[in-house]
Order: structure tokens, then C-alpha cells, then sequence
């Protein structure tokens, strides 16, 4: 039984973008020597998730319009309110990067990891399924861990 | 250390059908002789979720309910607009099977895989807890996919 | 390769909740004494989810207000209707705990469980990034299991 890691390093640029890692999470279990187990993709953010779906860029949009809708970015936010809050207060001098509450609550929707079964060498993905980074707050440096345990 | 896998086959009939996995998940472990470990129940589909709840029939059709008006079918969506759309055009000929928009934003808020503990030969659930394919799009073919990792 | 369990015993309090779990994890991680694998933390209950976020207040009355505006509690379910409802009406005396339509519809968008990598003998966490179970009803004696394996 092997227990192989690495972590992919993202510069994400908007909020919805979805990074596809199929490509990379392949290339990590080629060189992990893993032909049966599974593997984590393990986002280590709490405002970008990790999910599986179809690369259509319409559908991508689709998506980010909802979420949107859904968690208005300019609505009240007591995470957002510097009148009240006393938490985590840890912005960049001059930002604003703590004040998120949309993302937060739109990872809540989404989530941190997937876990996909390697059969042969290979992810078991289905004709549509990529693996996406989404990012859920604004263009920010990213790290996705990769776990891969089997035989 | 084991790993073992199966495919389960199925014909679902409906938006938001849920289909009780938990018979055959706990059938396949103990073929498997997995007696500790996990197993994760993996949809092939980007519009077909794994989730774990309850078993009772008003609550499904609730949440049926709820998606349909969180997503409508017949809202507009970039995925099903022809007059834009130009990646993953693959309908059955006369068909419209690859515009569900819906479905897959649907799918994005539920998940494709559960992950759950095996102690002693059994599944750990709780007194409530099901497992269920549910069913994002219109009826159709679908394959889960159970891998079992344990002693 | 290992595998190790515990069952975590909680007193929630009320609807939407965030029960921080992450040292008694850690803790767990330390006496089972995995240093490189993944633990799984996994809810034995269809209304209480487990998911990880950052820890912060104000956050975390967003999301319980964003769920109440988005299942009302007072809103008609048929889980939650006596006079149609054949299944599972198991309420202690005089009690409605199984009239809990939109805890159950709140927790298919949330989860059951989460996996975490462990690297060192530590949780694989980002900085901010905490793990929680969430009450999706009301106060209630619950059961966390948490399952490690790695070596």
C-alpha cells in the first residue's frame, strides 16, 4: 500500500472561475506509481471549493450568475461589518480581502475536496466529469493538495 | 490491505428520483470481505448526485420541489442556448438530452460521491441514513461506481 | 497501514450551530498515531452536516439566516404533514423532532462528512480552515465517527 502527495499551486483571476486540474491530478498518479486506490483533491481554502462537472464554458457562466443571485456580493454581511466583527481580522494593509462573506457561504454550498477512484493507472471519470478549483473570492494564489493511497 | 470494486447499473425514470443505494453498497462490501475500512460511492455523471439522508417519501418530493424552483427548467441557460453554445454538442440525434442546464447546476449543490465507514462488515450509518442516487436530469441510463478500501 | 475509529458524543443547541471539532481530531490523529493518511469525520445523522470553514462569528449567523430565508422552517413539507405521511413517525411522546422537513432539505446541501488529509501526524488545514459539524436541527445528543487510516 503506497501514500503518495503534491500540491498544485493556482493563480485564480475571478470569482466562479472554474480551473480545470484534470490534466495535473493524472500526471500526479502517472508519477505516483498508483494503478488501484483513490485519490483526494483537497482544497486548502475556505472561499474555493473543489467539485466535479462538465468543462462548458455557457454552463460555467450559468453557474457563477446563480451564485451571484444567491450570495450578493454587496448584501449585508455581518462578517463583513467592521462595526461589529472582532474575528480573524487579517486583511492586507489597505484591503478588503477579509471581508468575503459571500464566498464563504457559497463554499458551503460547494466543498472542500473529491475523492475519485483510480482503476488501471487511471482517474475513474466518467465521458463528462473534470475536476475543478473554483474560486469564490477574488483573483488570489491558490493551493489544491493531492492525496493518492492504493497499490 | 484490499481494495475492491464494483459497478452498479441503473435505469432512473425522473428529475429528482432517489434511488436507495444502501442494500447494494452493504451487499458489495460483504462480497468484498471488507471488514474495516471505507467504501465511496462515486456517480459516473455530472448530473446524477450521491447523497446520504433519509428514507421518506414527502421529504424527497419537498426537495424536488425546492430545486425546481431554485433551478427551472425552463429559465435561461448559456448551456442551452444554441445560438452560442459550442463545446460538448453531443445530443442523441432528434434529442435535447445535452441541454440541462438545470442539471448541472443542480448537480453542483449535491455531490458526485459519498464517502462511508465500514466497521465490522457493516456500513456505519445511523438509524436514519440512506443512500441515494438522485437523479438531476430526465431518465436515463446511469452507472455508480463502489470501491471498498480496507482489512 | 492502519485504520483507527472513535465516536465523538456532542450536545448541539440549536438550528445551524457550528460545533468546532478540529482538536478533538487532531487529537484523535495523535492517539491513533497515523502520520501520513487521511481521517474521515462523518455526521451518523440526515440533519446534522459536517463541513469545514473558517471560524468566525459573524459568518456563521450569515449562513444560519441564509438558510432559514432559504427553507423556512414554518413553510409547508409534507415530510411535515400528518395527514398524508405513512413513514419513519418516530417523534418521542408528544414531540415533533421527526417534523423536520427543511433540516433535511438544508442538509443535501450541505454533507455528511468531509476527508482530511494527514500529513506529519497533523491535519492537512490551511489557515483558516476549521472543522465543524452543523445542527440543521434542533438541540440534540449527536454522534461524530471519525475513521483514520494511513501509516
Amino acid at each position: 500500500m503506497r501514500i503518495k502527495h503534491t500540491t498544485i499551486k493556482l493563480k485564480t483571476q475571478a470569482f466562479c472561475q472554474f480551473v480545470d486540474l484534470t490534466d495535473r491530478v493524472q500526471a500526479f498518479i502517472g508519477k505516483a506509481k498508483i494503478r488501484n486506490g483513490h485519490v483526494v483533491i483537497y482544497s486548502k481554502h475556505t472561499t474555493m471549493a473543489i467539485r466535479i462537472n462538465e468543462r462548458e464554458n455557457g454552463f460555467t457562466q450559468d453557474f457563477r450568475d446563480f451564485m451571484l443571485r444567491l450570495f450578493p456580493k454587496q448584501a449585508y454581511y455581518r462578517h463583513n461589518d467592521l462595526s461589529i466583527r472582532t474575528e480573524n481580522l487579517v486583511c492586507d494593509p489597505g484591503a478588503t480581502d477579509c471581508l468575503n462573506g459571500h464566498s464563504h457561504c457559497a463554499h458551503l454550498l460547494l466543498s472542500t475536496s473529491e475523492t475519485v477512484p483510480v482503476i488501471d493507472g487511471k482517474l475513474m471519470l466518467g465521458r463528462w466529469q473534470r475536476v475543478f478549483a473554483i474560486e469564490l473570492d477574488v483573483a488570489r494564489s491558490r493551493e489544491v493538495f493531492l492525496q493518492a493511497i492504493g497499490q
